[in-house]
C-alpha cells in the first residue's frame, strides 16, 4: 500500500499513474456523494483485479444477525447494516470484442480527479490491449446534488491507433452483496424489471425491512459530441438489465456514452410508483442534459462552499485535506432529511453497519451549525426525537421506569442495533451527548423554541434515565454511577467515569432549570410536557437530589478529576516510553493488557472539560490536558480533536498543530491502513472544530460570539466563515493579526482575545 | 416438564409411565458412561418425537467458529466442543412390517431403571401398534467398566396378544450430527466400512482435529434364552451398515438381540489398527457373553462404592441423590487416564463446548482423593502437568515474558478455546488452582514426590504469571491486581478482587516456600528445576516483592475483606428483598443491571475462606458468611456447595442443609429447568464435599485429618468412607454421636472436635 500517493492540490484529489495496490484506497477516497446516495469509486467497466464495490443509499439497512459467544439478557436482536445497493454505474466496453479491463491491459497515462469545488469525478487513461490496440477513455462523473435521486456518467472513448468495432454494455444489476458478507446471505429480493427504449428499471425490495429501491438507467450516445441514435439488443437477467450497442469507429473519433441513473426509493414515494417515479426523474435529467446538470452541481457546490469553506495559505497539503473533509461531510450530510444522519464511513464503505453514533451529536452539529441554516442542525436534533419512543422502549428492556430513555450507541432506526454488552449496556454517555446538542443548537442558534415543541420531552426522558441510573453509595454518601464506559473504549465496566458523572449532573441541572424556565414563560407548552410525560414533583425531586449528591473522583494529590474510580492504581507510564513496536496498542497488545493500561483512546475527561470549557478555568484545563495528554494513544479518530482544541485553548499552538495533523490527512494519507475500508466521516468534523475552534478559538458560551485567532508558524494565513444568527462572519488570521468581516446585513458583538468588537455589516476589522 | 417424576429409591433412579414431555429429561439423568465413553439414555429403536441424541467419547473434541462481534487482539481462535460420536446402539425393530416407535404406538406399564450399585440401565414396556398387536419389551444396556471400549445391549420382545413377523435391524451410523451445530458443518469424515458375519465397522476421523475412530457392533440372537443363528441382509449406505433379521415369533416366544458394540480410537490404538482393534475387543466381549460381562460390571461397580458410597438413613430421597452425584461423577472419570478429565456435563451432553474448567481443581480432586487411589488425583494434577507448555503460550500471547503460564479457563487440548474476553483474559483465579490443586494433593496425600517431579514446574510458572501480573499502584504503595473477573461471575474487569489477590500471594509463597525445600532437601531436582526453568534470584526477589507487598481490599467499618475495589459503592440489598418475580436475576435482569449489582453468582470471598479456612479464625469466617451470603444469588450450581460446607463450620446446621439441597438433587429434580441438557457433573463433587466437609467436618489442614460431624435435623443418620494416605475410615454419624471405623491395617490418628483420637485397625470407636 503507498500512503502516499495523492498529488497536492488546492482544490483536487489527483492520482497520477496506474497503481494496481492503490485501488481500493481509491475507490474510499474518490468516492462521491449527494447526502441522499453515494457510492465509492467504483470503475464502470469490469474490473477484475482487487475491489470493493460499493454504493449506498441513506436511510436503507439490513438486520444482521447479532453474533456472540454467550448470549447476554438485553443483547439487541439484530447489528443494523448498510447495505450495498444495487450497481447502477455499470458499463462494459468490448473493443474488437476484447473486453476493457484494467487489471489485463497495459494502462498509460492514468489520472483520476476529484474535484471537490465542483463535486465531480474525473478519469482519463490509455488503455492498450493484448492485441496492440490503444484507446483513450475519458469519463466524467457526478451525483446530482440538485436532483438528489440521479447521477450522471459520461463515459467518452478514442481509438487511438487502430479503426475497430467498439461495443458499449450499459447495465443495471441488483445481484450484488455487501463486503462484509451475512453468511451468504441475500439481502434485495427482486420484485420487477422493466424495459424501455435505451432506459431500465429493476423493482427490488429488502429482506426483512422491506424498504422497496427502484434502480434505473437511461443512455444517450454522442458521435464527436453529436448525439446519434443505435441500435442495440437488451439481454434481461434473474438480477440485471444490460443493453448491448455496438459501433465501428475511425482512429481519432470519440464515442461517447451518456447514462443517467439511480434510485428512487419507498422512504420518498409510493412503493407501486417508484418505477413511474425512476422513468421521470431521468428523463427531467436526460431533458436537463449532462452539460446543464454538471452546471447545476458546479453552482450547488459553490453555495455550499460560500459558507463552509477554509482557505489556508502557505500550506498545499493543509489546503487539500481541510476542503477533502469538508466536501466528505457535504457529500454524506446535506440536512434536508431529519430521517438521515451521518454515518461513520458516509457511503463510502461497510464498516461500523448502522449509521448513527454519538460522533453526530459531539462532532457534527457543530460544523452543519456554522456552515449551514440552523434547520440542518434542527434536523438533525429532530433525528433522535423521532426516535425518543425506541429510546424509551430500549431503556425500558434494561430495567428503567417512568419513560427513562437509553438512545442507542448505534443505530439506523432507533433501535440500539450494535452487540458488544461492553459498549451498548454501558457505554451511556452518548444519552447525555443528546441534551449537549439541544443546548448547544440552543446556545448556538437562539431558537428557545425547540426545548418547547421538542427538546424538553427528550430532556425529561433522558434526565429520569440519570436519575434512575445513579445509586446512592452509602460509603460515599452520594450517588455514583457505577459499571460504564467512558468515551475512552479502553476501559470497561468502571465505575464513576468522572465525563459520564459530569454529564448526567448537568443534564438534570439544564433539563431541571429549562422546566422552570417553561413554567415560567410558557406556561402552555409547560402543561402539555408535564402532562404528556407523566413528570411529577416527585420525578423533580428525585433528580434534584441525584445532581446536587453526584460523586466525582477526584486526587488531592494530583490535583485532577480522575477519569474513573482506581484510576490512579494503573501504572502511569506516558505513551512516549512505550515502544514503537507496541504502538498501536489494539494492534500489538491484547484486549486485557489495554483494558488495565492506564492508556486512552480517546478523549475522556478533557472530553467533559471541552464541553463544559466556561466552567472550569485555564489552570484547571492546563493540569487536566497535562495529565491525560501524555497517557492518550488517539486511536480513535476522534480523539485528536478536542485535544487540539484544548491545546490551542492554553496556548500550546505547536501540540494543537501536531493533533491537527493526526486528524486533517488521515484518510489522505492512509495513517491507520484502513482507508480501503472506507473514510472516517465523522473525524471529519473533528478537524474543522480543530480549526474553527482550535486555532481560531471560536468559542459561544453565554451566547456571545468570541474568537482568539492563533495561526501555526507552518501556515502563511487562513480564513473561514462563520453562519451566526443570520449574520455570516469571515475571520482572518495570519501572523500579522486577525481580520473580522462581516458578510451580512446586520452588525455583531463579538470577542476577541476577551475584548468586546462591533463588525457592521459589510465592516473588515483589523486586530 | 414434569419436575418430579423421579421415583425415590436407595440405589435405583426409577421412571414409571410414558410421558413424551420427560423425554429429553430422560435422556440426560439416565445416561451411562465409564469413564472412557457415554451416552444419552436414547431409546435403541427409532423414535420420532422430540429428542436428544447423543453420544460421547473421552478426549474427542472438534475446534467450533469462534463467532464475536468485534474480534478483540488475543481472542482464542477456536471454540472447542465435545464432539456427538458415531451411533452405536441403533436397533429398529419391525412388527407385521409396522415400525416401533415409541411416539407413535400406544404404551403400556413403561418403566426405566437406572441401577447404580450395578451401572446398568434397564427398561420395559408394552407398546400396542396400530393393528392392535402388543409386544413386550426389555431392554438391559450397559458401558462396560472392565473393557471400557465396549458396551451392550440385550433387547428382548415378546409379541403378547398375537403371532407375528418380527425384524430386527440393529445398525451403526455415523452420519450424526450435534444438537448444537455447527452450522450444518459435518464433524465427521468417513473413511472406510467394513462388514464381517454379524458384525460390522465404521472407520471415521475427525475434520481438523483428525481424530480417528471405529464404531462397531457385533449381533449375537436367542430364542427364549436358547442361542440362534439368522440369517440376514446387509445395507451399507453411506455413512451407516444396518443388518436386518427377521424371524416369525409365535405368541409368548421371547426373541433376543444381543448388542455388542463401541469406540476404538486413535488416542489408544494406531489409526490403521482401529478396525482390527475393534474386531479384537468385541470378539473378546461375545466371548465373555452378556451375562459374564453384567457380573463383571457389577463387581466393578461394587469395588467403587466400596469406598465411595455415603449411606443417609431416614431420607430416602437424599439417599438417592448423593449416591446419584457419586454415580455420575465415576460415569465420568475414573482416573485411569490423564490426558482425560471431567467436563462440567461429562458425557450427558454438549453445552459448555469445551471439557476442563477450574471446577476439577476446585471442586472434584478432594472427591477422587477421597474416594480412589492417590492416582487417580495424581491423574488429574498430570493433566495440567502435560499442558504446561500450552499454558506458557498462551501468557506469551497476552503478553507475558520469561515462561509465565496462563492455564486456561476452558480447554481440550491445553489451548483456551472460550470465547468471551471477559472470562478467558480476565478470571485469571483458575490459574492459581492449579496450585491450590497441588497443595491439596500434597496435603492429603503427603506424596511430596509430586513437587520435585512435576509440580514445581507448575508452581513456578504460575507464580511467575501472577508476579507479572500484578502492579504496582502509587497511590496505594502496595501491588495491585487490575483488570480480573473472580469467581463471581457477575462481575467483569474488577480491581483487587479478594480471591484473586488472596491466591495470587499464596501461590507465590507455597512456590518459593517449596523452592526452599526443594533446594535443602531434593538438591539435585532442584538444580534439574532451576536449568529447565532459568529460574534466577531476580524471579525469585520480584516474586517475594510482589507478595509481600499485595493489596487486599478491606473495609474497617463493616471488617470484611472486599469482593473488590469498590464494592461498597453498590446498594447492598439483601437477595431475600428482591421481588421474587426478578429471580433468578440472570433470567429477568439485562446484564449490565446484574453487572452494577452487589449480587453474587457464585462464592468468591467465601471460596477463600473455604480453601485457605486455616488461615482465619472462626468469627472471622463467620462475620463474612453473615455479609456475603445475604448478597449471594448461588445461580452458578458450584455456589450452594461452599456455602453450605461454611455453615456447617460456623455450626449453622440448619442453613447448610437448605444449601445442601440446592446441590443435591439439582438434575434430578431438574431445579433450573435445564436438565435436558445434560447434568451438572462438576457441581456433584460440590455435593459430596457438603458432607463430608460440610456435616461430616472432615479437613485435612496441617497433615491431620480431623472431623467435626454433625447432622440435619431432616436425616436419623448418616456414613461415608474416606481413603487416606493408605487407610479406609469410616465415619457414621447420629443424632446419639459419631463412629469411626478404621477398615485397614495400620492405626490412625484423627481430631474429632478438636480432641486428639487414635483409631486402631478393625477399631470401631465411638464418640
Amino acid at each position: 500500500m503507498n500512503q502516499n500517493y495523492i498529488i497536492p492540490n488546492e482544490w483536487s484529489i489527483i492520482e497520477e499513474g496506474f497503481h494496481k495496490e492503490n485501488i481500493t484506497a481509491s475507490e474510499s477516497i474518490f468516492s462521491i456523494g449527494n447526502g441522499a446516495m453515494g457510492q465509492r469509486a467504483n470503475f464502470e467497466e469490469t474490473y477484475s483485479g482487487d475491489t470493493f464495490q460499493g454504493s449506498y443509499i441513506g436511510g436503507i439497512y439490513y438486520p444482521d444477525k447479532t453474533r456472540v459467544g454467550w448470549w447476554k439478557n438485553g443483547y439487541p436482536e439484530y447489528f443494523a447494516k448498510v447495505l450495498n445497493a444495487p450497481n447502477w454505474i455499470g458499463i462494459n466496453v468490448n473493443i474488437n470484442g476484447h473486453p476493457l479491463d484494467l487489471n489485463t491491459c497495459k494502462v498509460f497515462n492514468f489520472e483520476r480527479e476529484l474535484d471537490m469545488k465542483e463535486g465531480i469525478l474525473y478519469r482519463s487513461f490509455i488503455a492498450e490491449l493484448a492485441d496492440g490496440n490503444q484507446v483513450k477513455i475519458n469519463t466524467i462523473r457526478f451525483l446530482s446534488i440538485d436532483i438528489n435521486e440521479v447521477g450522471a456518467i459520461k463515459y467518452s472513448i478514442t481509438p487511438v491507433n487502430f479503426s475497430g468495432e467498439i461495443e458499449f454494455i450499459p447495465y443495471i444489476d441488483a445481484g450484488i452483496v455487501n463486503d462484509d458478507s451475512n453468511y451468504d446471505e441475500f439481502f434485495w429480493k427482486i420484485l420487477q424489471l422493466e424495459e424501455g427504449k435505451n432506459e431500465a428499471y429493476i423493482l427490488s425490495k429488502t429482506y426483512k425491512t422491506d424498504f422497496h429501491v427502484c434502480t434505473g438507467m437511461k443512455v444517450e450516445f454522442a458521435l464527436n459530441e453529436n448525439k446519434i441514435d443505435l441500435p442495440y439488443e437488451s439481454e434481461i437477467k434473474e438480477k440485471s438489465i444490460a443493453f448491448k450497442y455496438k459501433t465501428h469507429l475511425k482512429q481519432g473519433d470519440t464515442f461517447t456514452l451518456f447514462k443517467y441513473g439511480g434510485y428512487t426509493q419507498s422512504m420518498n414515494h409510493l412503493k407501486e410508483k417508484l418505477i413511474f417515479a425512476s422513468e421521470k426523474v431521468l428523463q427531467k435529467a436526460s431533458i436537463i442534459g449532462f452539460d446543464d446538470l454538471i452546471q447545476k452541481q458546479k453552482q450547488a457546490w459553490a453555495k455550499i462552499w460560500e459558507t463552509a469553506d477554509i482557505v489556508i495559505e502557505g500550506d498545499v497539503k493543509a489546503q487539500q485535506a481541510i476542503r477533502f473533509n469538508i466536501f466528505q461531510l457535504n457529500q454524506t450530510y446535506l440536512g434536508e432529511d431529519s430521517r438521515l444522519n451521518i454515518g461513520p464511513k458516509g457511503f463510502t464503505g461497510e464498516k461500523y453497519g448502522g449509521s448513527t453514533y454519538w460522533d453526530t451529536e459531539a462532532y457534527c452539529i457543530p460544523f452543519y451549525m456554522s456552515t449551514k441554516d440552523k434547520d440542518v442542525a434542527k434536523n438533525l436534533l429532530l433525528y433522535r426525537y423521532y426516535h425518543l419512543n425506541k429510546a424509551i422502549e430500549n431503556a425500558k428492556k434494561l430495567g428503567f421506569k417512568n419513560g427513562a430513555a437509553l438512545y442507542p450507541m448505534v443505530t439506523m432506526n432507533g433501535e440500539e442495533c450494535h452487540n458488544e454488552w461492553e459498549i451498548t449496556f454501558e457505554e451511556i454517555h452518548r444519552n447525555g451527548a443528546m441534551i449537549y446538542a439541544i443546548y448547544n443548537y440552543v446556545n448556538y442558534t437562539n431558537d428557545f423554541s425547540y426545548i418547547p415543541q421538542y427538546g424538553m420531552e427528550v430532556m425529561i426522558a433522558v434526565a429520569r434515565f440519570w436519575q434512575q441510573r445513579a445509586t446512592f453509595s452509602k460509603a460515599k454518601n452520594k450517588y455514583v454511577i457505577l459499571g460504564v464506559t467512558g468515551p475512552n473504549e479502553y476501559e470497561n465496566n468502571v465505575n464513576n467515569n468522572w465525563y459520564t458523572n459530569y454529564l448526567a449532573k448537568w443534564c438534570i441541572e439544564y433539563t431541571l432549570e429549562n422546566l422552570q424556565i417553561l413554567n415560567n414563560d410558557y406556561s402552555e407548552d409547560y402543561q402539555k410536557i408535564i402532562s404528556k410525560t407523566n413528570f411529577s414533583q416527585s420525578d423533580f425531586d428525585a433528580m434534584k437530589e441525584v445532581a446536587e449528591k453526584m460523586y466525582f473522583p477526584y486526587s488531592e494529590e494530583k490535583g485532577v478529576f480522575l477519569q474513573q474510580d482506581g484510576f490512579l492504581d494503573k501504572e502511569l507510564i506516558p505513551v512516549d516510553q512505550l515502544p514503537k513496536s507496541e504502538r498501536p496498542i489494539n494492534q500489538k497488545w491484547s484486549w486485557d493488557r489495554i483494558l488495565r493500561s492506564p492508556y486512552i483512546k480517546q478523549a475522556d475527561v478533557l472530553q467533559g472539560l471541552y464541553f463544559f470549557e466556561n466552567k472550569f478555568d485555564t489552570k484547571t484545563i492546563e493540569e487536566h490536558f497535562d495529565f491525560y495528554e501524555p497517557l492518550t494513544v488517539h486511536e480513535s479518530s476522534l480523539s485528536p480533536c478536542v485535544h487540539s482544541i484544548i491545546a490551542s485553548k492554553i496556548n500550546r499552538i505547536d501540540k494543537a498543530y501536531e493533533m491537527y495533523l493526526r486528524t486533517a490527512r488521515l484518510d489522505l494519507d492512509d495513517y491507520n491502513h484502513e482507508v480501503h475500508e472506507g473514510l472516517h466521516i465523522t473525524s471529519m468534523a473533528g478537524t474543522w472544530l480543530s480549526i474553527v475552534q482550535g486555532f481560531g478559538g471560536m468559542r459561544n458560551f453565554e451566547g456571545i460570539l468570541s474568537f482568539s485567532p492563533q495561526i501555526p508558524k507552518e501556515w502563511k494565513a487562513y480564513s473561514f466563515k462563520i453562519n451566526f444568527r443570520g449574520t455570516t462572519l469571515k475571520v482572518f488570521k495570519d501572523h500579522k493579526g486577525s481580520r473580522f468581516t462581516n458578510e451580512s446585513d446586520t452588525p455583531i458583538d463579538i470577542l476577541v482575545h476577551g475584548k468586546k468588537v462591533i463588525v457592521n455589516s459589510e465592516e473588515l476589522i483589523e486586530i
